[in-house]
């Protein structure tokens, strides 16, 4: 470790489409400060992304200028600078290679990493964001494999020797809230805390499932319909249903899976969690800050850490 | 024939959520006058189902009291009579003995045949309303084997020796409304008119997909946002995608698929047949009326025909 290792050495930001968050970096790769706000990209108005971006980083550009890496849906359609999408498989050392440099009307510079791809048959799978983690996660000594990461639209991400080699998104989310707040399946819900007993039928459901999801939705229905289940499982059933037919769909596409490592801590991983263990699956947590971790790994890679 | 064959000898209502049709009927079974209404149980207000009721056959009772049969959603929770699923098999004579009978507050006595279930597993499942539109393609002389009733809630029904076997629901038509209005899968869309080259192309997406419809679904997304389909396709080929799949599991759940009748003459009824086309199957169109050959039908079973 150099005589600075603790100091200062790098900004990461993760810029996504609800929230932002900020890294002040160590050159050893020790996150020493670190922001967050809700300014994602659908919030900034006028798309003012600099007066956001100034802001933010300015106390941390004060002393000397660090090298700044910036990650996420920034980089999308929607965002500050669109880039394009890298082709899988990416180790850290092609996102570096492929980072666009971006100088502000300050004359700051920043370094996006790009987007990445996949192509499975006709169907091509994107991601803005997520490589950053995972390169983190690998960084930071996950075991290669298989990674989840819930959400709106939840990706499933496989690496192999610290490369990413395939993504699986689901609209699993966005999906559950569509149809609970805008179709019949929620006329039936009665509002009340986590239901763990519907949460853990419609997980079973879906895990066993050998119809098709259009067809098991509407025993969402039936079921209380029957009386078969209470009004108060209604909304977990849902939810449950939904996420093991994803989980037994993405195991059913591996020849073997061993343990599946969660992305995320929240309400939302917490399910993905007990249903993996429902299924006989076993599974890790991912450390906070592996955002952060990719960062630094993606800086060093580029040789931006003096 | 009787001398009386072509008199007015039954009327049969199909009311269901959104629209409520009535027939007056001869003797021998021919639609001889036909009302509609927009007047479905959901637009009736306050449950005052008896009024509607009775100004709409009111002026076919003038004359003598002419025995009546009522089917569809009028029998569920939100109608006027809530009355039990009878269980699958069940043909005209099945049917027939589960009438309930119910006298109106004027002393008017209707029929209503009750909704029938099913069990595939776990996972119930139920119709009101179809069952009598089934029973009256297969006294028209409609092959015995599969029916498709697109719509809302699209119900696929297997009939053997003019009985009805099973029967699956899928929610297609709901889910692709909440997915287009309310996912940010509609923000890619387009409006336009029917785009039969977006159609085409999702229908084959749907017939050969090999993942998820969860996952599936992204390809809706990322397909316009790479320009490989234009914005003006966007809606139906997440139409064609979602009928396409459901078609392939139907198929896939039965060992030999001949004909399919499809029931219905809209816009949505011609989506099937298209698709039903482009997966190599050969379709048929119930004529018109069906409903009310089922009410005769019934009604001949019960014995209230004179």
């Amino acid at each position: 470790m150099n005589s600075g290792a603790s100091e200062p050495a790098l900004i990461g930001i993760d810029w996504g489409t609800s929230s932002l968050r900020a890294f002040l970096i160590s050159g050893d790769g020790e996150v020493l400060e670190r922001q967050s706000s809700s300014e994602g990209i659908m919030h900034v108005a006028n798309r003012e992304f600099e007066a956001v971006f100034c802001r933010i980083v300015g106390q941390w550009q004060s002393a000397r200028t660090l090298p700044i890496v910036a990650s996420g849906m920034i980089t999308s359609r929607n965002g500050w600078l669109e880039t394009p999408y890298e082709q899988l498989p990416l180790g850290a050392g092609d996102l570096a290679r492929a980072l666009v440099k971006h100088r502000t009307s300050c004359g700051v510079e920043l370094h996006f990493v790009t987007g990445a791809k996949t192509e499975d048959g006709s169907a091509p799978d994107v991601m803005r964001g997520e490589e950053t983690q995972i390169i983190g996660a690998s960084a930071l000594g996950m075991a290669d494999g298989v990674f989840v990461m819930p959400g709106t639209h939840s990706k499933w991400i496989d690496v192999a020797e610290d490369r990413i080699e395939g993504c699986s998104t689901y609209m699993t989310g966005e999906v559950f809230v569509a149809l609970k707040e805008h179709t019949i399946l929620g006329t039936l819900m009665e509002d009340g805390p986590f239901n763990a007993e519907g949460f853990d039928l419609g997980v079973d459901a879906g895990l066993k499932s050998q119809s098709h999801l259009l067809h098991d939705l509407f025993q969402v229905r039936t079921l209380p319909l029957m009386g078969r289940i209470d009004g108060k499982m209604v909304a977990d059933y849902l939810s449950g249903l939904l996420i093991g037919s994803e989980i037994a769909a993405e195991v059913g596409n591996r020849s073997e899976v061993s343990a599946i490592t969660v992305i995320g801590r929240n309400d939302l991983a917490d399910r993905y969690e007990s249903a993996l263990s429902t299924a006989g699956l076993a599974s890790l947590c991912a450390p906070d800050d592996i955002v952060a971790a990719g960062h630094f790994q993606i800086a060093r890679s580029a040789g931006l850490l003096s």
